[in-house]
């Protein structure tokens, strides 16, 4: 194996590929422009459990279940699994797991946790770790509201530049020597970047400059432009957020201009669905991934895609005792074919 | 690289070391049988901050900041940090790693954090994919007590079963190429293993499950038992939590014995120190390999150490709804000397 010098990117030479993946959804997904891509939409938003939270729970197996069958494994087939969520102490990962059997590395990434996932079992996959290795992750609406901003029953005033939390789960299936992609190709590990941002309702400006960064990391230690990818997309930095990075960019003097999208922006109808400033969660970059952007690649509509979930990584503790929100960003290359 | 059959397992050829690590505690951990193994105590529980939580995140930096000095590396000679807490949000690793620049990868394995996040470092670096890879982690006894339970104020009854969160962080620098140890050899991922305890402040009865099937699964995999290590530690399942292990083992025909104990028993003295069933907490078994253990293996006093940190992947909103326990252990073996 090749040693990597450059420091935040690793080039898996192996090209893991993306062997299967799932999207679920709840009503308002089933609502949005990508309704289509997702494997199954519920429009019961407790997925026939008791609560919210195991609500959440329930995606995620349905996720890993709907992903697993697609390629006729077994959960015995699967050496380990990357997974996390924005639930206190990752309820819905664990709970979602426990039938499974499948050795489980819990990940805390906030909304960044679909690239962290993906980007971990691309890893072990490619260094011959597991076989098969797969990425999960979810958020809820309605458990994100109860645990972050005001439970839902209170009927809070939301701001402009809040984000709808999208009631989503996505898993990928890694795995090695298979005929057809889409296939993993390197990936870009954020730093926490905090530029001082304090007002939990703008997420989109706190997460923006760490996909900036991350970015411009990944850019370098490539070797690469925008112009490689024909589609870079953020994980959910809405539409404020988004144009924020295209801002920054704009003062380096490169212009991201259509080639740039955010899973946020892509999820809903920002005018018809009431969401503001666009999707947000854990879910959003996940179900796109895992339901719009993978059948894309799999048709060869889509060539090379640069995936960069964004996550805040503030507590709901840490934004009562004065302090700014925290983020990061992780990048991973997608392509539709082996180099 | 050679691909591992084993499903469970791994084994690290490059045979990557610690080059270094350091070990923070507070107050009670000064008190303790292991007081000199630690490379700093304070007896401020607020470690000069506002808030235990910032006292959390503040620990987190110095066990950084320590191990980093120690080999003279800058935190650019990091290529990657896998660290996490028992907060909500993880906000003692997010906020401790944002001046700092490494690129991060966030945990959520409770209490089995010290042993996910070295086994990944260690995977990263047998991989070629770090030059030097950092894992980080920590608990603050007063900032548990106020998520999990109630606020110190209240003054709550312990239980007999119940124990006691260390104030402590802990982190490990693996590296590639080192002259001498010690190294991490192998490591067994754990499944998320749940046999039914609802009990929240008997957590050594929840977790010693997860750990025996952790155990099983390493001497399968690797085809070795009990006295191939010198000592196998658990990271915190008390006094309850250790019998429960040499029971489940006992009934197998495999008797344990002195090779075998726990890092919760280790930490304090506890008849004198008034900890019921021990300690327990992230930085138990964190605080107990950086500092006391590590340095057993350095000085030659250890051959093969086999560390399993053990967590409880609970969340109070989940007990709240009436669920049991779910646990995970992971297992790294970690050798004096290069085999």
């Amino acid at each position: 194996m090749q040693f990597h010098k450059r420091r935040q990117s690793i080039i898996f030479e192996q090209q893991p590929a993306i062997l299967s993946s799932a999207a679920i959804g709840g009503k308002k997904e089933s609502e949005g422009p990508l309704a289509n891509y997702f494997d199954r939409l519920n429009t019961d938003t407790k997925f026939g459990q008791k609560s919210w939270e195991k609500a959440e729970s329930k995606m995620q197996e349905l996720a890993l279940d709907t992903a697993r069958r697609k390629v006729e494994l077994q959960y015995g087939d699967i050496d380990v699994l990357f997974g996390g969520d924005l639930l206190n102490q990752c309820i819905g990962s664990a709970f979602a797991l426990r039938p499974t059997g499948i050795p489980y590395l819990g990940l805390y990434g906030a909304c960044s946790t679909m690239a962290e996932s993906l980007l971990l079992a691309a890893a072990a996959v490619n260094a011959g770790y597991a076989r098969r290795a797969a990425a999960l992750t979810s958020s809820h609406f309605a458990s994100a509201e109860r645990q972050y901003r005001f439970p839902l029953g209170y009927g809070g005033q939301r701001t402009p530049t809040a984000q709808w939390t999208v009631t989503g789960a996505g898993c990928c299936i890694v795995g090695q020597n298979a005929p057809h992609g889409p296939f993993v190709r390197a990936a870009t590990v954020g730093a926490v970047t905090d530029w001082g941002i304090k007002d939990a309702n703008n997420m989109g400006a706190a997460m923006a400059p760490a996909a900036y960064a991350t970015l411009r990391a990944h850019f370098d230690d490539l070797g690469c432009a925008p112009e490689d990818y024909d589609l870079i997309v953020t994980g959910d930095l809405g539409q404020l957020g988004k144009q924020i990075v295209t801002d920054l960019f704009a003062r380096d003097g490169v212009k991201l201009g259509s080639v740039y999208n955010d899973c946020g922006t892509l999820i809903y109808d920002l005018q018809a669905q009431d969401v503001h400033a666009g999707g947000s969660g854990c879910g959003c970059s996940a179900s796109v991934l895992c339901g719009y952007l993978l059948s894309q690649l799999a048709q060869g509509k889509l060539k090379n895609l640069l995936f960069c979930a964004t996550g805040a990584l503030m507590s709901p503790t840490s934004t009562w005792q004065g302090e700014t929100i925290p983020a990061i960003c992780h990048a991973v290359a997608i392509s539709a074919e082996r180099r």
